[in-house]
């Protein structure tokens, strides 16, 4: 049983993973044996997105299982420790509870094969359900855009380096191209950490889909030329009725595209909703340190006394969405009530 | 007869230029002492910003008539060559044109206090434009926002350093806080040159005005949570119907400060418009080197294999626009016919 994908590798005993640090320049493969260098990997952002650090946690406990050779003090010990890995990756706690949930059943030496096996399981579904995703999506913009080719337009990093297997919004665009269908992609650069022309160009380009890196504020010029068909995101967090806080720009890029009429998807699995919040207005906005802004690669670009305002994420208003697509199924945020019938479904 | 500005000093004899390369962190002078000297600062981008290229030109030729003792074959030939130091820019042939023809009617001993005199009063009168087009939008934002201070916008860099005196769209913000009724300015980034985050942020530092700098994704969450009163931005060209072409992002930040409904000024003088073409689908958007995108001060951030797409400027619907304002008055872009009227009074 393993795993052979293009951000993370499980060959039964060790994970490697690709150093993203290092990228778009630089494809580097770093090897993990325990639990420590797991932590490392987690801690020094060698591996990034929630559901990659998250199976990158579930394969380092296997390792760790392995090692501990069925003592469970030690595995628990170890797996506390990872969590400290990033304390405020709230997936990453959630998936070292469940491997200890897993290890409190079993801990004896065939831990290490039940862990890997979680893991590989896990990524296989989110897999599925990627894909799942990606072909509603497609359906959807086949019913909206009569083409044959499409110009798609993303921001972030929402793909394989993300995710582990396929991704949201990119894994759509990755699918379409499978298919033949892509006839172009627009990358906005996503200022002020870079992932589009860092990680989603990368991905792009290691597909061999034709792509452009824009600059943020050149959404109106893209979308207003015509050049985009449909343009798709990923989600960090869903209200009940829809409203969506995700990476900064998208809310901006959402009421350029309604302005100009271009179908706008969030692609997202049911574990990023949350239906105990009923809008967006009770989500809390987390402010990132202003040298992101102020610097560049430590560089400084503004003058020393100027400040920066530094939101991490926005909240894209569900008037703005044309549809949200998760594993369950298309949903209509105009329908009241339509998101909370599909997550319980 | 002199000139003491923060961009450009003219003492009767030297030119004095700010190096606008190094800003924001080192503020050197640079004297002009002949016409080579003027080609190269205006080449090498010392000095930048269509009107201010304009003075640096007119007394650069002033410097090169005292230097030409009436020789007016020399003369002509230094000012055909001052044209060459930017090719692009429409503006420095302009000037140089008009410095000629007064060459032409007085090419005596005269000419270097006549070109030095003109420049003088072509400072002078844009810096009385500056100032009222800067009090006119502020009459109109009090009328529409009733508050004792303001936060304001603005995008790109329209002040000091652009145009010599005060300055259009940072014009209007600085002669606030000299009223004392600004309570806090938003500077977007103005990816992918910065002039945002060097220069704007430069001037506010300069005058010592509470600013902070924010990404252009960022436009949503800023506008959408109630931070700004009234947004200002520049213009290269104004149709006739009130199409603004302006640094691209800000018709996304138009087409974002009319979704929140917040008042949109375009701050430009008639020089900046063009009656003869109708409306924005006229004005051809320039195209600049994908590598402004693709790098950062030379460093590469993109995949080498990935290609930019990079307006450097985009057209804002004039519906989306609050108000024009120009030396003549305050323009509403929803009247038809109104923009005609106000530049031919």
């Amino acid at each position: 049983m393993q795993i052979e994908s293009k951000a993370l590798n499980w060959d039964g005993e060790t994970l490697t993973l690709i150093d993203q640090r290092l990228l778009p320049h630089t494809e580097e493969l770093v090897s993990v044996r325990s639990v420590e260098e797991c932590h490392a990997a987690i801690k020094d952002m060698v591996v990034r997105g929630a559901p990659l650090i998250g199976f990158g946690a579930i394969f380092g406990l296997a390792i760790h299982a392995a090692n501990c050779l069925g003592d469970y003090e030690k595995f628990e010990k170890g797996a506390e420790y990872l969590k400290t890995a990033r304390p405020t990756a709230v997936n990453l706690e959630y998936e070292v509870e469940r491997c200890l949930a897993l290890a409190k059943r079993e801990s004896g030496s065939g831990l290490a094969a039940t862990l890997a096996e979680f893991g590989i399981s896990e990524f296989n579904k989110l897999g599925r359900d990627n894909l799942q995703m990606a072909e509603l999506a497609l359906a959807d913009v086949a019913k909206r855009v009569h083409k044959d080719r499409y110009r798609f337009m993303t921001l972030c990093n929402t793909g394989f380096l993300a995710c582990g297997p396929l991704g949201t919004a990119l894994g759509v665009i990755s699918t379409a191209h499978k298919k033949g269908i892509v006839e172009h992609v627009y990358a906005s650069e996503t200022r002020p950490y870079m992932q589009g022309s860092r990680l989603t160009a990368y991905e792009l380009s290691s597909e061999d889909i034709s792509h452009e890196i824009v600059v943020e504020g050149a959404a109106s010029f893209v979308l207003g030329s015509g050049r985009v068909d449909a343009i798709f995101v990923g989600a960090d967090r869903i209200a009940a009725n829809g409203d969506t806080a995700n990476k900064v720009g998208t809310s901006s890029l959402a009421i350029i595209a309604k302005y100009y009429g271009i179908p706008f998807y969030v692609i997202a699995p049911t574990s990023s909703f949350d239906v105990s919040i009923k809008s967006g207005a009770e989500i809390e906005i987390e402010m990132r340190p202003e040298e992101e802004i102020l610097k560049f690669k430590g560089i400084p670009v503004a003058p020393f006394k100027s400040k920066a305002l530094n939101p991490s994420f926005d909240v894209t208003d569900h008037k703005n969405i044309t549809g949200i697509v998760c594993e369950k199924g298309l949903i209509d945020p105009s329908i009241p009530g339509e998101l909370e019938r599909v997550v319980r479904s």
